[in-house]
Formats: C-alpha cells, sequence, structure tokens
C-alpha cells in the first residue's frame, strides 16, 4: 500500500472542496484560529510515519485528551473504574444533564463531559500531583518533553465554562465526584487545554493500535483487554452524538475534538490524525470525516 | 487455530457455569422453552462448520430477523433508507417512545422496534408481496428453503403487542409510515417469529463477514461498502441498551433477540452464534454473552 | 353588576381586535369552520342567562367533553378513580408519550388526552352501554334531548387518530387499560365528537358552580367535596401546557377545546362560555383567553 | 364562624395522628429540630388573630421566603419579570434540571429552584444591596424588625448544595443569570434560611389575602393584578410536584417549605400557617397538609 500516495491524492481532493462549518467560538482562543488549517498524520505500528498539510502546526486537542485521562486512570485502577462511568452510547448531546439525572450520576460513558470530569476526579484521588503527572503520562507517550497545557486556553475555560461548573456540581450532588469540585474542575480544563499537533497526536495514539504497548520502546501502558476495551469505547462513543455515523462511514475507533481534530486507529496497523477546524453542527471536523471516511473507502482498510 | 477444540472446551466451562437469568414469558410460545438448552455453531467464510450443542434445534431468532429484513430493504433501496431511520445507538430502552417523540418519528437505528416497523414498511412499498419474497430472501440465504415463519408466535405476539402497535400509529402519526399501521404490524409480527437453529443462522449471516457475497455460492447480497455498514451498525446498536458492553466486552459487531440468540461477526473470518434462553435484564442471552466474551478473548480475535 | 353590559362591551371590544391564530385544521371537518365565528354565553347559579354573538350555533366541543365523561366516571366510582389517573399539571403537551413511559401508563390527569382514554375505560367497565348512557348523562346535564355525537367527526377523528391509538395501546401495555383499546378509542373519539353550543355548554356546566347539583331541577349529580376536586383540577389542568398561564390571567377553573370553546366556572356565581375557532400555539382560543382575561379583571371575580 | 373552635378541635385530632414521614435532613441544622413540633396560626383580613400549639417557635421557612423575594421582584419591575421565568407547573421535581434543558434555561415558574435564583439575579440588578434590602421588605411585611437570616443555616446550605450550584451555573449557561452564580447563590441560600414562626407568618402573607394591601397600616405592597397573579402562581405551582393534589385536596393557593412550613391563603379572608417537620415523599408536610385539608373542608371555605 503506497500509504504517501493515498494521503496525498485525498488531501488534495478534501482541500479543494468548499470550506463548509463553522469553527468553534464559544471561547475567542478557538475562535481565532485559521480556518483554512488542514493538516494530516499517519503512523504505522512499525513507527513509518507520513503527514501532508498543517501536520506540524500545534493546535488545542481539546476532548481528544480525554482518551489520555482515560487511559492513566484505567492503568492506575482497572476495572473498578467502571463503577463510577458506564460504556454506553448517550444517544444525547455530550453535555447533557438530562441523562445524568435518570441515570442518577452515573455519566453514560468517559467521554462525555460528565464521565471526563469523573475520570480526572479519579486521577486525583490516585495521584499525589495530578496534573503534572498527567502531563508527564502523555509527554511519555509521544516521546516528546514538550508538550504543554494552554494557561490562556484553561483560563478561558474556567470563564466561560458554566454548563460544566454545573455538570460537576451535578454529579457531586449524587456523590459520584469525591473532591471539590472547582478542584476537579481545574484539572478537567486544563487536560483540554493541551496543544499538540497532528504529527504529535498520531505518535501519542498508536500505543492503541499495537496492543497497549508504545512502538518506539515498548512499555506497556495498558494490557491486550484494557486497551481493546478503550478501542470499543472509542468505536460507540467517540463522536458525541455521531458516533454511530462515524461507525457507519469510517469503521475506525475514533475520537474528536471541537478544536477541530480528529483521531483514528486501526488495530494493528496504524493511528491517523487529521486537523481542520471547521465543524459540523454535531462538533466534528468537517473534512477530517470526509478524508478519514475516503481512506477507508480506498484502502478497504474498515474494521468492518 | 483449533477451532472444534476451543468451542468445545469453552462450551464446557460455561455449559457448568449455573443457570442465571430468566426466559422472555411475554408471550406463551417463548415462556415454554426449556431454559437448559444451549447452542454454539461457527461458520467460516471458507464454509468449515463447527457446531455443539443444541445448535440444531430451531428457536425463535426474534430481533435477530431485524438484520435480515434491514438487509433486504438496504439492496432494495440503498442509501435511501437513511432519511427514513437514522443510524445512531439509542442511550434508551428498545421499544422507548420517548426518543421517538423527540426526534419527530425518526427511528434512531433499524434495530429498535420502531426502526424495523419503519424497514418493514419500506419493504412492504417496494415489494409485491413482501411477506412471502422477505421469507424467500432468508431462505435464499441460508440455502434453505424449509425455513419458516412461526404463526402460533405471530399470532401470540399480534395479541400481546400493544407496545409495538403504540409504536406503530406513534410513527404514523409523524408520517415516517406508509401503509396502514396494521399491515406494518401483521409483517413486522411475521418477521420477529422465524425459527431457525444455530447452524442455520450462523451459514445464513456469513455473507457479513464475506463483504456481501453469499460463500456457497458467491452471489452478492449487499456490495462492499452496504456490508461495512450493516456491520457497523450491529457494532453500535445491536445490544439494545448494552450495545456499549458487548462491544466492550466481546468486540465483535452481533445482533441479539429475546429468544436467546446471538450472532456476531467477525469481518473476512467467521460467523459465529450462540443459543441460550435465559436472559439478563438488558433482554440479551446471558450465557450468550459469557461464552462470546471469552471466545473473543482466547482467540485475540476481537477487531479492536 | 349590569352582567349584560359587561359582556356586550367585552364582545365589542375584542371582536374587533384583528383576527390571530389558526383553526384546528388536523381533521377536515374542524378545518371548515368559519374562522369569525365569536360567540360567549354566561349563565348565573340562578338561572339568569346572557349572551351574545354566535352563542347558539354548535360546534364541536371536543376535550370540554373530557369533564363530563371525568363527572359520570367519579359519580359512579367515586374516589377510586384516583388509582387510575393522577391530578397533577403536565408540564408537556397534551399528547406526550414520554410522561406516560416515566409514570408507568399512569396519566397525569384526567384531561391529558391518555387520561381521558383511561376514564372511557372506567365508564365501558361500569356501563352497559357506556355510548348511550354517557349521552344521557350529558342530556341530563343540559336538560336538552338533542344533544348528538358527530359520527362525521368520530369517523374522521377515527381515521387521523395515529397519535391517539398509540396512547391507548402504549397505556394498555402497562396494564391500566381493561378493555380492548379498540372499544376504548371509539368511545374517545365519540366523546370528543360531540357539538354543542355556548349557551347549551353553559347551562351543562352550571352545576359545577353549584355545589354538584343541577339549578334547574336539583338533581345532585355530584357531592361538595367531588364538584370542588372537579373544579381544582380543571384550574390546574384544564388548558393543556397553559394551564398556569390561564390561571395566572384568567384566575378561573376552566376548560378548553380545540374546536375554539372554553368554559370557565366561578364558584357559587356563574359558568361562563366562550367560543372562537382560532387558536394560539398551545391550542387554546385567542379571542375566548382574551374575553376572559377581561371579563375577571372587569368584574373583580377571580377566585385569587 | 368560630375560628378558634375549629383550629383546637383539628389541631387535637391531627396532633393525635401517628407520626408519619421523615424530617429534612440533607443539612444538620434541619435534622435536629424537634420532630413532634406542631403549630398552626391564622389571622383573619380584620388582623384577628388564632394560633394554637408551637405558633410561636421560630423555624427555617426555607421554600416559603420565595414568596417574599417573588413579590419583592414584581413591585420592582412589574410583568417584565415574565420574561425571566414562566407560570406553568413543573411537572417533575423542584431541583430537576431536565426540564431547564428542554425550556433553554428559562425556569418553569418562580417556585422551582432554577426560578428562585433568577429571582435573586433580578433583585440584585435592581437594588444596591439585595442581601439587606430583601431582609427590611420582609421586616415591613411583617411589622417585626427582629426577622432574621440564619448565617448558621446559610453556610450549611453553602457547603452541602451542589444541585443549587449546578443549576445555577446551568442557567447561567443560557444566559439568564446576569450576576455572578456564585454571588446569587449567596442571595438564594441567605433568602431560603429565614426564621420565622407560624404567627408571624401568617401576618406578613396577609397582604395576599387583602388585595395587596397590608392590613395594619394600609401599605401597598402589589396592585390588585399582581397579588391575584402571585396567588394563581401559588395555586398552580406552590407544592412542587404535589401541587396538583394539594390544590385538590386542600383548594387554596399556598406555598410549602421543607422545614416543615405551609401558609395557605384565602383571598379576602385570611391567611393560614402550619408548622410540623415531619415531611412526606413529596417534600410537604404531613400533618400540615392533613389539617388543612380538613379546615377547608369544615369551613367549607376552599375557594372551588
Amino acid at each position: 500500500m503506497d500509504y504517501q500516495f493515498v494521503i496525498n491524492s485525498l488531501y488534495d481532493k478534501v482541500s479543494n472542496e468548499p470550506l463548509q462549518g463553522a469553527v468553534a467560538n464559544y471561547i475567542p482562543e478557538l475562535a481565532k484560529v485559521n480556518p483554512k488549517y488542514f493538516g494530516v498524520a499517519l503512523t504505522l505500528t512499525d513507527n513509518t510515519a507520513f503527514a501532508i498539510g498543517n501536520a506540524d502546526i500545534k493546535f488545542s486537542i481539546q476532548s481528544i485528551a480525554k482518551v489520555f485521562s482515560l487511559a492513566l486512570a484505567y492503568s492506575l485502577i482497572g476495572d473498578e473504574i467502571w463503577q463510577r462511568v458506564n460504556v454506553e452510547p448517550s444517544g444525547t448531546s455530550f453535555n447533557s444533564l438530562v441523562q445524568l439525572e435518570a441515570d442518577l450520576g452515573l455519566p453514560r460513558n468517559p467521554f462525555v463531559n460528565g464521565g471526563a470530569l469523573v475520570i480526572c476526579d479519579i486521577l486525583m484521588c490516585q495521584l499525589e500531583d495530578a496534573k503534572s503527572q498527567l502531563l508527564t503520562f502523555i509527554r511519555n507517550l509521544s516521546d516528546n518533553p514538550l508538550i504543554e497545557y494552554s494557561p490562556n486556553i484553561a483560563a478561558s475555560e474556567k470563564t466561560n465554562g458554566f454548563r460544566n461548573i454545573a455538570l460537576c456540581n451535578f454529579i457531586k450532588s449524587f456523590g459520584n465526584i469525591k473532591n471539590h469540585p472547582n478542584d476537579v474542575l481545574d484539572l478537567y480544563f486544563d487536560l483540554c487545554s493541551i496543544e499538540m499537533s497532528c504529527s504529535e497526536l498520531s505518535k501519542s495514539f498508536l500505543f492503541l493500535a499495537n496492543n497497549g504497548c508504545k512502538t518506539t520502546d515498548g512499555l506497556k501502558i495498558l494490557n491486550y483487554s484494557q486497551t481493546k476495551r478503550i478501542n470499543a469505547i472509542m468505536q460507540t462513543c467517540g463522536f458525541y452524538d455521531e458516533s454511530g455515523e462515524f461507525t457507519f462511514k469510517v469503521g475506525l475507533p475514533g475520537k474528536s475534538g471541537v478544536g477541530g481534530g480528529i483521531v483514528a486507529i486501526h488495530p494493528n496497523l496504524y493511528s491517523i490524525v487529521t486537523w481542520s477546524p471547521l465543524l459540523n453542527e454535531k462538533g466534528n471536523s468537517v473534512k477530517g470525516i470526509h478524508f478519514l471516511e475516503q481512506f477507508t473507502t480506498e484502502t478497504q482498510y474498515s474494521i468492518f
């Protein structure tokens, strides 16, 4: 398979599609990004890497970071984690409080905002300095000590994050947050503020295509079963209320963020990342989904 | 891989687990089945077949039949089908009317009851005699002219199916049923009444593991993309409100029925069917899920 | 108080307001009514009657008839009735299935469609020929043997009433309908098809302003406590999802119908009926509410 | 009518009923109250006052205070207030976030917690020092300069009020809170912490039975129409999800609090207050409702 050729030709094709969708604008830091940016990075499990476009510009990875926090928490407490968060798709908006009320404070999955808040709470209970240890974990995954939180974005999220403040206090009212909601929210906003490029993200997600082991140094992050399970959750819950559509069109487990990034995993083969900040109404990158849909069709590499 | 050995040893293990769960009892015909029945059938894409236990006793396949009606409707009208039914997991009970109200009569996916009713409606618009042509389609898939609807079960469902009557009329009130609700319900109840054995089911689902073509005569039922999409929908929506859990534990696309059957597909490899009538509270076969969970762990054959 | 003067002057004023709203059009029989009709009838508990405009033209009383069926059922089985239907406002649309699902088939109150269906079911269990005995009851209340069901309207409702068919079968699925849903629906559609004029309605509702006794012959229909309770339910639930607004603006217990009629009761004083077919988006008559709001302000006759 | 006799005999009767229900225990300050306390106070619009039992012991009036804040806000900005809060019964729990999500941050009425928070926000926008001016308003209504907030209760509510913090931030996320949520919550917790006795409450609510004017000095608090409207809202929304039941049983507009107090108004006649800390599962005082139900039956003083 000539991956570089496939990527290049699809990139040309999707680049030339008219711009559709809108940049996330609920905080100024996201709103000011250039809507024309478009990058793709692919890394095979043998560490061969391919990239095109703006693959080396850092962007706000936002909800994609929830996979990192989940992986770290899962590695720390194992299947006990499922006492605190469910694994079912939500069927409603990612920041809906309705379902939480029906489910008595048990978030539907670790990728809805409520679930990610509970994961942050778990990290705070398990780690002495969750903020720095989580960053260390991500730097280690990507073999890159320069990855950072963005204090500006985190601060801006805090100032505007009334819905998330509501979610966290709501879950606390059911007893499923152990630390003070304000502290959990701080970690959550930091987590979502991480900035990485397509290439960096692709590299750092590769362990999920490699049975839980890093491909560069063989370090075991998660065991086989845990890895399979995180991929399964990405498959059913990774794209907000568009997870079925993504599974249907692309056929790979993945995770998106409102910064316009998408990560997708083909178990045993590769990790691929796209970035284009223009989002559809469900909050997922228009060009990213177009690209990935054609990529799996072209390569016949859907898992289904 | 010595499949027969794996199947035999897992069958022994799961057979000896204490009986848990309850037989579906909303109609007498289902309630009277022997709860100790347990069968497994596996068919590889090269037509090698393996079976153990009560793999040749016919049982009521119930909702598993919704995959047949979906495949036939999809083959008839192509992607137009998605104007009438969505592809998202429901996040609520399979016969919930709540979500239909919020979604203005567009069922969340083809496997919730409302979605299957819409599919039946489509078949009635496309076919002169939907009931007999649907049966012919299924007989053809299984190379078995003896497969039949069960008039007793269909009649019993009709007498007790107030929730389904409600669903069908509710969707009709939104305009998303074209035929008379009573006629659509008749076809739906017939569809769910089909009786097949594990071995028959496993054979008839094999085209979904073979890119849409029958393995016995090469007949193309669906194209590559359509096949991939049905598998994707089974992955996200095949197990009612336990789809995430099944994806998480078993890691294969599949479909269950309240008769206690479960079908699972490993693309390009096999189709496997289990049958044990004792259901958990979500309506899925307890032993079936146990068996499949261990089968994919043992064979490391999850798609994730 | 010179009632005729108050009525005349308010009638002139509201008549001259520009036409707003829309005639109910879900069945042709309702859609073809003249939108300019406007009538008012007031009857005091001493039987003095006042009327103006189209007060003697018969119209489809629709949901107003639900007060008749409730009164009859209440007189037959007393407080046992509240085992089958609740007395709380619904907070959602009058034909919503959502709340019924949450409440396991117990309708929120006797005036939402589900509640009225349960009341019809009770009448069928209590009466040999519910259809004719219910009509006799209403004729007796109004001292008028000419009141009739409209077969045309009932037939049209049956043909188009998919939502109500859904509701009735849904409640049946929870066990809170004892007769066959089709039979209950027949009675329900007949009930809603009754045609009466403002003057006839005003007379027939007067017992609710007179502690449960007819004012013409003293016949006791309900006891004091039962009468008070029906008035209380009209206060909190009589106007679909606009009950609070009506209580707030008009301050009297009442009931509206999609035919454009409104009945309101001032305990111990009078029964007043307005009719104008143009409805607001909540399904209540625009001119009727305007008229009654000014009537209670002008006469300072709110109960609050 | 010999009110003292009626009150005494009903008090004896209800006092002797076995204790049922439970004291509110979500904060320690409420949990430690003596469950046997039971007091009643009645004040006629001519200022004649009747009392029995623990009518002069101060208790935490909790949600009853929401009528004070509503009256003050209504007097300040008039009908503009209904742009910010609706007047419909909620049909769901008093602190539900579900309905707020469906209604895009517009609380269903001023007495659900969300509505009371919006009223506090309005007061903060209108008044220089809302906390002290609100207290002055209440002291004036009761002609009693000794009425106070309870700093202990307010502090305890703040520490445990995660659900209310969630509500306030949730409404803020829709833009229907103008001040900082933390400041609005401070005022809200202070408001609910007010302590008054039955006699004090009865006196201070009497203006609502007197067309908006205080009975002691004739001071006009609200106009006729505004008074009628607050009474109407108390009728439809004063008792959480039991408002229909209370209207049905007692037939008077009223308001309850989880401290065990209930205020009810008979327009033009009287204001009556009961206090017994044992609550039913809907959060309303068991003995209070029993007493009032029999009081209006005995005196035939229901408004219906």
